[in-house]
């Protein structure tokens, strides 16, 4: 039997590539995945905030806690 | 004495099939359950975003951690 | 002295019954207790969701993660 | 110097009794406390579901997610 | 150097005192404490129960799960 | 290369200082920092409780729950 | 093959700079990153507190509870 797939291998596919990752307060960050954890505390490069679908604000580099975080999808 | 069947069962026995992962916030998530773990945080392959009912966005694969997550249901 | 029932006891005597579980939004799910585990992670069969007392939706089986329950007891 | 009394004694105290249990939903469950573990789960016999002082519902035995509790009293 | 002080010395300071124990949702319980834990599950004797500083209800002996406090201070 | 510091190092430096505790309820608690652990459990001596930047109570010696804490400053 | 970068590489990277830590309830506090562990406890120097991107007032150093954090960037 093949060894199954655990979620976090869903992420380290994405690393490098632009993910949109949701936020319980609704917020969504957009930005390379750059490294994440266990805990999926996240780091994002040239992430960009978006609020109503609207980008509110670019930064360089962010972390984010990982418990405020609901969904990440790529781009 | 048979024993016991476990919850992360029956998330084994959904592995490939179509579900609807229900989350505090309300939304939902529809998608071919790639992988979950112990903290039930789970992948959708194919998955689509629902809001009251309505499909309101596709996305390929999508990651969600296990807090956020209310009931995971075969559709 | 005889040994003290502990809760988990409880949930293994409703094993295989119709068990009402109460979630913290106030919804319930009702079904054939199928398992549970320490995080009180709960899988029903031939459940159905109810919200203000109206089954809203029938599904199969449903796998409700712990921290969202507040309560079950045996129909 | 004598031993110092623990949370869990004034539990241990109370099993066999009616009590009333209280959540942070506000609700409240009262029945005879059965048993008890470290997280504070708890299963109430007889039990009666209130709801700004009135009885809504009149349940068996009742399992109480130690998370969603407040407090715990003789009645 | 003097062996720093630990936040549970203080409650242990306050054992057999009057002290007043101010919850998330802003009710609070006023009696002798008898009991705390390393959670801050804690047990009052001869306890009451105050909304917006009023007496609501006078209780015996009642547990306080300390996933829902505040603060507690010596009356 | 130098140790790096700590978070609990900043608390350790404002020992027997008077600090504004300000707690998710947006309640402020100001007193003279006694103790602290790990979980940022806190006590306070000469405390005082500020609502809306207006001291409400006058309080000797409150013992405040970590996990309600957002922020913790020298005055 | 490469060793993967992990969250907290990025926080160490910023050690020294000004960043603008966001806050679940929306405030933001801005100041010279001087420490934080593993629960994303942080603490700021010469930090400022903002509310709806208006400074509300200047704090030396501040510690900041990790739980209570959305997010971290350098300014």
């Amino acid at each position: 039997m093949a060894e199954m797939p655990r979620p976090l291998d869903a992420l380290n596919n994405a690393r490098g590539k632009r993910v949109i990752v949701e936020l319980k307060n609704k917020a969504q960050y957009v930005g390379k995945l750059n490294a994440f954890d266990i805990h999926i505390n996240v780091v994002l490069d040239d992430a960009e905030f978006r609020e109503d679908g609207e980008v509110k604000k670019r930064l360089g580099t962010v972390f984010l806690r990982g418990d405020t975080i609901v969904s990440i999808a790529v781009e």
